[in-house]
Order: structure tokens, then sequence, then C-alpha cells
């Protein structure tokens, strides 16, 4: 496995473009087209939340018919959310001005938006965005990372990352790009992660292998608990790597595949919370030796959203009792005075690009260095402690001695930038 | 039923006290005790964290013993939280010197402890600062005032209230005082609330008409999201109004008492709202005609604890998609397609002394001022939305017309100062 240049547009096949078509701002850049040369199996996860979007409802429609897509239309400024029959209407006319500019079949398009709640677009400037983007679909580096910006609302960068393996000495390839960073809460908690692929594969394979990936990944982030109305994580696959067509779990391309699928998800995970708004730090919680694997989540996720904790962390304030505070509340049983918790510093989201992480579910470079023992302070040096506590990846390690099960949660710090993001995001 | 001044204090038999014993600061009050002339009935409530602090252990011990108190000492600065049998055995070392300092037996003092989790205390400190106290216990509302100020931590200002009313024609009077204002969240959210009485009532009613207010009040705020591991809700009755001794709820003295007593918390709660950490209003979720009340409480927590509604109140922002998206993720299923959002200005605490909505459980001046209508936008003005949004108290009312229920729930909004304050706590 290696990484390899090329965002989305690196697996065989895939083409993109962006442009900038007014949908809320001027000359800023709010769309995006990914074009497949031959149709795509998709798979799909959407937000749980009740409120969901036009696009969300469109995509999910589409995906209960099991329709081959061919392209994907994005853009960001207004959401599409809480509009009504208006908003399906926006989403059939963008679908079609697509699928007429491609000549491609009307049921073989994707759209996707991101932005304002409870406001309409125009749908004269998305057309005006899709006729200029059909002209200049390309499928370079360059082109795939403009469509990477092009995405973006509040995050600061570019969330893109492409990896080659072999299946049968066929090379495959992967290919993603998303955005956050606000609204960002578990349970298919990420507006828009796109996939692109040119694995042969099983269509539900592929749909299983993306659930499977998207629950240790997105699922298990949070910036600021609030589970979007636009979650969607796409994935697209046209089968040009050439691979023989993996059809069962048991073959060793499926696994490889997965594998492959899993460092994608999670990087991108890590990027978003690491991105998060007003974040200065990517703020990870390991939950080891848990009774079960559901309540290592619990756990772990209940000490990501805790505002005291991510305020602590920003202030590099080794307040420990916030943690076992955060243990406590999260509705899982456990005895707090046999709990252990530790920080460590971590490499940050490239870490898992290192692949060494794989193969191994939970690989805790136990223990970081000691906040409380058995419940009670460990009579740490405060100096070393906000030293870990100042890196860019604090890593907070909960040793529960319950079992043997584990998870990883990842949020970021709460910080003064979060409020102003947020006091004035729609003005 | 009538506001009368006093405090704590007010109810017959009561006498409090308070000091500065150095316990994290020196010169700023951080001890107070609140004794009675005569031992009292005693119910309380307390955090549902499985982290407990000890004093929370220690005084549900005696509840559950069915001790009668006589009184309760409480110390600032330091929480007594994962303190683990070195925590244990300060409470018991603080109520036996409370209970030889004023020749009270050794099981009839209740200790509570609010601050740093994870750092022991002095007793030497506590026992000075007891020592103190003895001497000075009084039975005025300044003094009451002042212990109300004592037990405070970032609260910027006290909490207290005292009313009376009458049963088969005996006048009864209900005093409290309470603190805030971080780590607060529902379940037995709100640090600690102390309520004393004078009426005489079976101390099984007691605990029942507690239990009943504090769901209504206390476990209807959050401020941050975070379950303190040391709230507290106590409630004493000495029994010295002199009316005749309340056997059963169908009893006009019960209902009297509990109207007051539900006034009484929801008025604390209120104010630990508006006082949150940073907060620059109280902000209060209604949910009205849901099909559940379970669902009312779940989707009118869920508007008050998002983070992103919390910061559009602070930017008086008519962000109202946040709002539909926080009902959204709740975990109630509902049609967001027949939703209505409107908002309207409150009248903070002070409204819940007016009495005037006691009788009538959800009191809804139907409508405010139109956000969104069968969950698209209602076209509203901006200006006239952002003057209501300005206001101290801003009432979401969220109606579901799925039914006849309904839900309060109280928070604040998310500001710089929470993050100021919480990013550099402990030290």
């Amino acid at each position: 496995m290696r990484i390899v240049e090329g965002g989305v547009c690196a697996p065989k096949g895939f083409f993109v473009s962006s442009c900038a078509a007014g949908i809320k701002y001027e000359n800023h850049p709010d769309m995006a087209l990914i074009f497949s040369e031959k149709p795509c199996d998709f798979a799909g996860t959407f937000t749980s939340n009740v409120v969901k979007a036009a696009p969300v409802k469109f995509d999910m429609g589409l995906l209960e018919k099991e329709a081959r897509v061919q392209a994907v239309v994005v853009n960001t400024g207004i959401a599409n959310a809480s509009c009504g029959e208006e908003g399906m209407k926006l989403c059939r006319e963008t679908a079609s001005a697509v699928s007429k500019s491609l000549s491609i079949p009307g049921d073989s398009v994707l759209v996707a938006s991101t932005g304002v709640i409870g406001q309409l677009f125009d749908i004269e400037k998305i057309k005006y965005g899709i006729d200029m983007m059909k002209g200049t679909l390309k499928s370079s580096a360059n082109d795939a990372n403009a469509a990477a910006r092009a995405i973006l609302t509040t995050d600061t960068h570019e969330k893109e990352v492409s990896l080659s393996f072999e299946i049968d000495g066929t090379e495959v390839t992967i290919g993603a790009m998303a955005k956050g960073s606000g609204m960002i809460h578990p349970n298919m908690c990420t507006m828009l992660s796109f996939i692109t692929t040119d694995v042969s594969m099983d269509r539900k394979l592929l749909q299983k292998a993306l659930i499977t990936c998207v629950g240790k990944s997105f699922n298990m982030i949070s910036v600021d608990g609030d589970m979007s109305t636009n979650d969607s994580c796409f994935l697209l696959s046209n089968a040009l790597s050439g691979n023989k067509k993996i059809m069962s779990e048991e073959e060793q391309g499926y696994k490889a595949f997965l594998s492959a699928l899993s460092i994608v998800t999670k990087f991108l995970a890590m990027s978003m919370a690491e991105d998060g708004e007003g974040a200065t730090k990517l703020m990870e919680c390991r939950v080891i030796n848990a009774s079960t694997h559901d309540e290592a989540v619990t756990l772990s996720k209940s000490v990501i959203g805790s505002d005291l904790t991510k305020a602590a962390v920003f202030g590099n304030d080794a307040n420990w009792g916030r943690i076992m505070c955060a243990l406590g509340y999260s509705g899982v049983s456990f005895d707090p005075d046999h709990t252990d918790i530790y920080i460590l510093k971590g490499e940050g989201p490239k870490k898992e690009l290192s692949f060494d992480v794989e193969g191994k579910p939970y690989p805790y470079e136990l223990f970081g260095f000691p906040l409380a023992r058995e419940g009670v302070a460990a009579g740490f040096s405060e100096e070393k402690a906000t030293e870990i506590l100042s890196g860019k990846h604090v890593i907070i390690v909960c040793d529960m001695k319950d079992g043997n099960e584990g998870a990883r949660a990842f949020g970021c710090d709460l910080t003064y930038d979060y409020v102003k993001i947020n006091g004035d995001y729609r003005s």
C-alpha cells in the first residue's frame, strides 16, 4: 500500500471540475463536479438526523433503487435543508441540468449541499456553475485539489488523500476528499465525504465496507455535538482497475480494500476533527480495557464531547477531574476507583497514513503520562503535563480495567474562535 | 403565597453563618453552615454521575438510614471528588468537627463541597472555619445572604429566595440558596441547592415533593452538558411552623407545599441557567404539543444543549435551522415538515415568582414571533428577530403538532467568556 497523488482523480476514469458560481459570495469557489467515464456502483451513508436535507433524501432514493451513478455535483453556501418540497425540486433540477450537460442518464447524478439551513438557492446560479464545469472536467492532481478546496466552508484547509494497493497483482486505487468543520457529531457525522475507487466489487460488499469504516472513523468524531442535516459519505466504484470482481468478504481482495478504505476514512475523520471550527489542536480519547465495544465507544465519545474537557485542553490544563466526570455521566456503569487516566502526545492524522496501525485494532502505546491512578491523582508534574497538552494532538487514554475492548474518538478543543465563528455564521 | 425576606433563615428555627477559611484563596468567603434548633427530616437528590464526590456518598448514606439532621456544612474551592478513601475520611472528620462544635449527634451533619476535582482539602482549615462559624450563627436576612454568597464559585451573584404561604391557617415558609454555574447539566444538575422549611410533613412525602420539583427545574437546565460529580439538592424540614403534620398527597397542604416548592426550585434553576459561566442571557426552550412528556423533555433539552444554537443566540442570529437540526438529532421521531418554531422575549427568573404561572402546567403565551412554519422559513423580519434575540431571556417555542405534551428546558448562550473561564479554571 502506498500514498499516491491525485485525490479523487487518482483512481482510473475519474474527472473533476470546480468553479465559483456566486451562490453565497462572489468569486469564491463554491461548486464541484466529479464525473466517471463509466457508470459506478455506489455506496453511501447519511445523517441519522430526523431533519434530513433535500439532497440527502434525494441521494438516499438513488441508493435505495440501486442506481448506477456517473456524476456527483456539490455546492456550498446553502444547505438546501428545511426547504420542503421546493428543496426537493431544486435537487431534481440540479441533477437534470448535470445529466443534460454530460449526456448521462437522469438517475445517475448524486447531489450534495452544505451551508445555511432553511434558505433556497438560486437554481440559475447552479445551472451557470454546471455549464462552466462541464467544459473543464480534467483528471489531474491539481484539479482534484481545487475541487477539494471548492467544497470547503469554515474549514481552514482541504482534506484529500489517495492510496494504491494490489489485489492479485492488479493495482487498485482509492481517492477521497472531504469537508468539515462545524455541526460535526457522531452518527454519520461529517458533512461531506467523496470517495472514488476503481475497484471491482459487488455493490453490497461496497456498502458493507463503507459502513464498517464509517463506524470507526466519521462516526467517532465530534466537534460540537451538533449532528448535521446534510452529512453524507459517498463511495463510487467504476471497476476500471480490472481486478477480478470481489464477491465475498472472505476474499483477500476484500480485506485489502477494507484495510485501505479504513485508513482513508480515519485520516479524513481525524483531519476534520483537527480542523474543527476554531480548533487549535486535535483531541483524541482512547478508552481501553472496557467490558464491551459499545461501552468503549460511549465512554470515549463522552470525553470528546465534554465542553469542560475541551476548554481545559485548550488551556493546556491537566484537569483530569473533568475527564473522570465525563466518563461518569456517559451512562456506562464502571468503578471509578479503578480507573486510570493518562495523556500522551499524538502525531496527528498523518500517523494514520504510516499504515503501521492496521492489523492491530487498538495499538495503544501504553502507557502515557499518568494523571490519575485507581481513581485518584497520580501526583504528576504539572510542567510535564502542560508540555504534553501543548502539542497539536493530545491523546487521553482511559484504562477502565473492566475487560478487553477499546475505542478511539476524535474531537478538538473549545476555543474563543469557535464562539466567534458560530456567533455570527449566518449573516 | 408571598415572597418574604430571609433566605434559608426565613423558616422558623434556622440559623446560618459563613466565613473565609482560606481553603483555596485567602480572604475569600468559602464556607457556610446551616443549623436548625430542632432536628430535621431531610430529603435529597444527588448527581447520577457514576463518579460521585465523597460528600455525595456520605450524604446519600445519611438519607438511606433516614437520619434526622441538624446542620449542613459547605465548602467551596475543592470538590473532594475522585479522592478515594481519603476523601470519605475528610467527610467524616468534617461532620465530626461540626457535631462536636454544636453538641449535636454525629450522624446529624450533612456535608457539601464544590470546586476542583481530584484534590484533597486541608482538614485543619475546615476545622478552623467551623470554629469561626459556630460562634456567629444567626437568623437574619443579612447572614443568610452572606452565606448565599459564600457558597458561590464562578457564579456572578447569589441565588436565594424565600416564600410564605398558609396551610389550614398556619403560616409555612420555605427558604433556599443555591450555587451554579459550570459543570451544569440535567440529571440532578446543579451543583448545590439548600432548601429549608418549617413545614410539618411525613419524610417520604418530603422526598416525593422534592423529586417532583427537581424533575421540572434543576433537571431541566444545562449550561454546558457536563454533569457534575457533586450535584446535590437538600430539603430540611424542622416542623416548627406548627401545621398539622401532612401525611398524604391528597391533602390540600401537600398541594400548597408542592406548589411553593415548585416555584422556589424553578426560580433557582432559571437563575443558575441565567448565570451560567460566561452567559449573557437566559435561553429557554418550550416544546409544545409533543406526543409524550418524555419526548418533550428530550427535544427541549436537545435544543438547550446545542452549542451551535447557543452560539447563535449569543450572536443574536435567528438561525432557526440550527434549532430544527437540534430537534432532529435528539433521538425523537417526528415530522419536521410540520414543525413550527417561534421566539419570544421572556421576563427572566423573576417571572416565576409572580406565581401566575402555577396551576397551568404549560402556560405558553403562544405564539411568539414565527421563524419557521411547517418546517420551512416563515419569511420573517430579521430586524424584529434580532430585537427579540437581544433580550436577556430568549424563549424558543417549538410546536411539534404531535400531541398535547410539553416541557420547558433552561440554558444560556455560549460565549467567549465561557471558554475563558474554563480554559483556565483550575490554575
